[in-house]
């Protein structure tokens, strides 16, 4: 970006040491206006004193844009998204990748309603969140300009951010002098720790890595049993308490630290081409997930579930990629959404050092026939004579393979 | 079948009651030579008695056929599937399901020595296993002639089928008199509990359906930590010493078992179109999985691991349907097979009350690249500044999307 | 279905010779009532004789419903299928299969209205089409009784179909006395041949086959060039003229046989698990699907239209199973019509000769920008500095797996 | 590329006055040693007069390379790939994408030869080329230099390339100092239009665009006949007379040519996120893609088939971004070719104006079974009341939808 381009830009403004830096930094460099915009996505941080902060750098009250984005964070992207039981890599309950577009989209916002030509962020070149971020950006607005400063400046080490902080006058807090010996991100959903100390794979993570949830071996002797309510896709209640979304995953999300649920300690691969070691906790969305999906095994058609199932890892790979604000999200987006209009009922649980046990699930539009299945007299609901010619049907073409001497469907 | 057409049949014979009274049914329905197999697939029971009661129930001796197909069942069946990474409905292990095409392969193969035209099983008309059953037989053995008692003979309710016992001299055991309260099967991968007293998909299955596991909460408070070795995708070793496939797999059972891992209640759909609820146990397979999955994380490149995990579900439900033996799967196979060379180290868990979790994985084919991705000066391994070309061409779709109105990758 | 068990059959009744023996076969087996249906789907016959025939076999005038179902076949069941671009194998149009839901649709729809306990159709247990009736009869009344003649009935050759005929005063035209040399189904979107002579894949179908095309050898040796205009997905004119659905597939089909275009002669493999071979004419729906390909071209976005093409072999499936009227059917189609909604323009077209040739496409919703394509300067539209950083990422898997011993992306 | 760093570079070098700038621009930019290498792929170009320009332009003799890889064009990349009747977005046989890879691996192979630490090629920073080029580079040498002229030099108009020319006494054939009214590429395969005169998508495209078919219109009244023969998917004779694989492509293109077979019009998708329009010719890659999929028709089973359809798009989308080297390609290979043992026969086909027709096709490994198929007295090879069951049992999940309320599949 030519320095002399940029206008007016909206900084996504956590108020910490970093984007305090990337602040001055955009001040001095491209000696344009610099609008905040800092979000509450339940990251757990008070929002006051990044306000304070912004003032102290020099920012005026009318640009500095503090929002509570928790109830449309849960409601409008965490909640579509567990529709699709999504699973980046098998594993991973995409806490990070969720939030990203949801800051982008309001930062685009801020920047049309302030008049701004940019946008700017803190991420590094190496990680998928500049990716995400800033597909959203372009999505929205694809003439918007994007200063993403840790890939432009040179402040490339430790100590020579600190030097700049120390020369424009930012305040350092004691323990951000030091190196932090990993790296963390936080918000509602989950709790992301990498690098540093982390970096090795076949090292163990040191307890203190973990922040959001009391490990399995710590947590209570007792079983605590739950039931989640459903309606449509989205968990409506817990124990019968209807809940709004963000005070649903709040509580999960505290029954789910008290249980030592939701930790994974994962080696993913990252869209830029690398691979990552990240340790993420997910206590309240680790257990949705499981309920989740134990109320669709009662209210989903197979092959819809299947159908699902089998585009679930594109889902999970499109939204870790960044691409939420895409027309492929879209699309499968509606497919899972027509699913989901059965999804109604109550799982019942039980959370228990690190495990999520399913104990049952009931619904007003079960596919589940006791009738059918059941091992004693069924009165004629299943003829079981039809399996015959049902497997008979399934085998033709077995059988003509093998009589075509590829016996066993040998190739 | 029209009862003439039958001279020689082939039974998977277990030496329970219900195979016995197919026996003696066989014998006096179709009035032709019955020739009884049982293997060990690892189900814990012993064989002997199978051999003693075909004797008593007048089989000659050279047509009783018992086999231990257990480090086949592990190193040709199990460990395969677990390549795949396949979990059927993203939960279940398939532990029943992979077992059916190796008995169907053996009981053809006695049928072929011993010239039989006909075999047949104990399955009912209700399950997924009829299925497994005779797909498998049709596919090696295009005509060969199927008995399927359960859907064929009159003996519908347990009164009936004792009385048939009673008058045919076979041995009732006093506890098999009575109705099981549920219905089991078990090899070395798993045990599968359901029916019954588990029928109700709200009702929590009571504890004594598990058998192969101690409860979470009954398990030990102590970590258990392990490592595993693999050689191209496959387990080969335990704490650095060597093991056979069915070795190896029965001390993951114990370890499982010990540290309550591996249980699964669920509802699944079956094949023949109905759900049904299944209470699963599968505590060495649980492990492997997890194991497994980690060591894939640091020696599959990603896009190999993507093409395999969208593939996954359709590989699990060709499993969970009984097309072992066919082209679909073979082909499958040989992709997945294909991606598994590099897939060889160690990884290292910890086992504890439920969980199992990786907390370190090595491998001397690795792809994780510390130099890559590490947060401290990389020596120019990798050029931050790359990063915005590539944002710049992924986002190009998007941003012509919004200039021609679709803001946001709307449709 | 046991005889006693039918109060009143709706039959869909062509008036031919085959349905006109089931008609009096249902009257003879079952002593029930018959309630006849035939539907103009555009086969291209009239409809007067059948219900003179319905007449003359003693059906009641209030028993015989005679329906135009053009227009709703074309506008809710052709275009619908077109958006998703659906060939079965790779190569068949689909245009028997896409009828059956409709007909069995309205069947049940009679069968409600007129109080009958049953549904029953001509076609035989060897193909596609019993399936794809009856899955829709249950689909849409679960406790529908169905009875299939070719299934039950003795009337196993000519034969005898031909005495069963002259025993019961059916009227038989001369050429129905002898074998037809092979069997058609037809509507407005294609017409069908199929068994007897055209049995032997490796004989060419005699010339006539074909029925509803002029030869390309014959087609006339001059290009014809129209337009066709689209909304949101689907043809709504011709030249510039907007026609209704059905009246515009008419004139593509005038235009197509007119010069050759839309035969195919294929082996497929039937759901039921055999082999067979067709003869099919396509000759609207040739050129409506190049047409809307074309259509897609410049409007689609390109991960919209990957994963639609992704899925549409499945989607093919599904309507060729006879599973229309089933959830994961809806949840693609959900996902596909999001699509649609840019998919508005206009194609142009030559025809001549068997050939549907492009020539142009235009649309308000086009995401072809000649200002980033372009040779010629294209004033900072394109940054071709970019396309070195999005390679460099996009090869960093393959560079780190090429120095871990993996060249050429080896496994 | 920092200019000091490149001690020897190897160039693909087609003689032309574009890549003879490059080599003068590459021996004046980094004052580095240039290896030329040019390969026949069949394009249609003497190679002798680029042996002459490079010694003109001072290349010394033993730096030039010229290879004739035509067969292994062939063999190894282009008959690959049609074992999966790859097309890109339902239209393009990749005529250009599949070359690219094996230049690649040549230039590579010389690069290594020679002790080149760097390579170069003429694609532009807009196209799918680079990207072809450069990851196949990168996945054989991952520690390659890669110089992109294009991307690089301020060489951006036709003039000034031209005074460069004159500069650097390059001589210009007349016909080459205008514009060219579009940009060709061509190999055995095909050949490709695009650019200029063929930007605008509404206008069509000028008949002289058109070099290797004859016009539908202007091809010969009367149709050809001719057998291909396969082996194990690949074509290996025509009419009869075994050929090698170049030499069959040869032929194959020549009665595509004199037909009029194979002109495609497409606009399509860049990897680089842009749309263009191509004209692309593949007379002989029609004629074999239609004879290859109708060779499977008779000899792959069906699920078979339709496994390897669902991925068809994938593996199209692979080539066409260039990821021949990829892991990815390497697994969908490895699936594709275990499906392909058994596709061995004869296909009989007629060639008229345009249209590439199946009349017949035969193979040792038939699974079209007449017996089972046919409207005859089948000797009980199929038994028409299984049917029964197998329908009854597709639609019990249907039924138990319905009775749940979702009738049709309603969701």
């Amino acid at each position: 970006m030519r320095v002399k381009d940029v206008k007016k830009v909206v900084l996504a403004y956590s108020g910490g040491l970093d984007t305090s830096v990337i602040l001055k930094w955009l001040q001095s460099t491209y000696r344009c206006e610099v609008v905040t915009f800092t979000a509450d996505l339940g990251q757990g941080e008070e929002l006051g004193p990044a306000r304070d902060k912004a003032l102290l750098l020099g920012i005026k009250p009318e640009n500095i844009y503090i929002d509570d984005l928790r109830e449309t964070f849960v409601k409008d992207f965490v909640f579509p998204m567990f529709r699709a039981n999504a699973l980046y890599e098998g594993m991973y309950l995409l806490g990070t990748s969720i939030a990203r577009p949801l800051i982008s989209q309001r930062q685009i916002e801020i920047a049309e309603a302030v008049g701004a030509d940019a946008v700017a962020h803190g991420a590094t070149g190496k990680g998928n969140d500049q990716v995400r971020f800033e597909l959203s950006y372009y999505a929205l607005k694809p003439d918007i300009k994007i200063i993403a400063p840790w890939r432009e400046w040179d402040l490339t080490s430790r100590t020579r951010l600190i030097e700049f902080a120390e020369e424009h006058q930012i305040p350092i807090s004691k323990d951000k002098r030091g190196e932090a010996p990993f790296s963390v991100d936080a918000n509602l959903l989950h709790s992301s720790s990498e690098g540093k100390i982390l970096e090795d794979p076949w090292d163990a993570p040191d307890e203190m890595v973990w922040q959001r949830t009391i490990s399995p071996v710590d947590a209570p002797d007792k079983v605590t049993e739950i039931t989640i309510e459903f309606e449509r896709g989205d968990a409506v209640g817990i124990n019968g308490e209807r809940l709004s979304p963000a005070t649903l995953l709040t509580k999960l999300n505290a029954l789910g630290k008290e249980n030592g649920i939701g930790r994974l300690d994962l080696v993913e691969n990252r869209f830029v081409g690398m691979k990552s070691r990240g340790c993420y906790e997910t206590p309240g969305g680790t257990i949705l997930y499981v309920a989740h999906r134990a109320m669709e095994s009662i209210t989903l058609d197979r092959e819809a579930a299947h159908l699902k199932d089998s585009l679930m890892p594109r889902y999970a790979e499109v939204i870790y990629n960044g691409f939420w604000f895409a027309p492929e999200r879209r699309m499968l987006q509606a497919m899972i959404d027509e699913s989901q209009k059965s999804v109604t009922g109550t799982v019942r649980l039980k959370l228990y050092k690190g495990n999520t046990i399913v104990t049952g699930r009931q619904s007003p539009n079960s596919l589940y026939s006791m009738k059918h299945v059941t091992f004693e007299e069924d009165q004629g609901a299943y003829d079981q004579f039809d399996a015959q010619g049902f497997i008979k049907l399934n085998a033709l073409r077995l059988r003509l393979g093998a009589m075509a001497g590829r016996k066993g469907g040998a190739l």
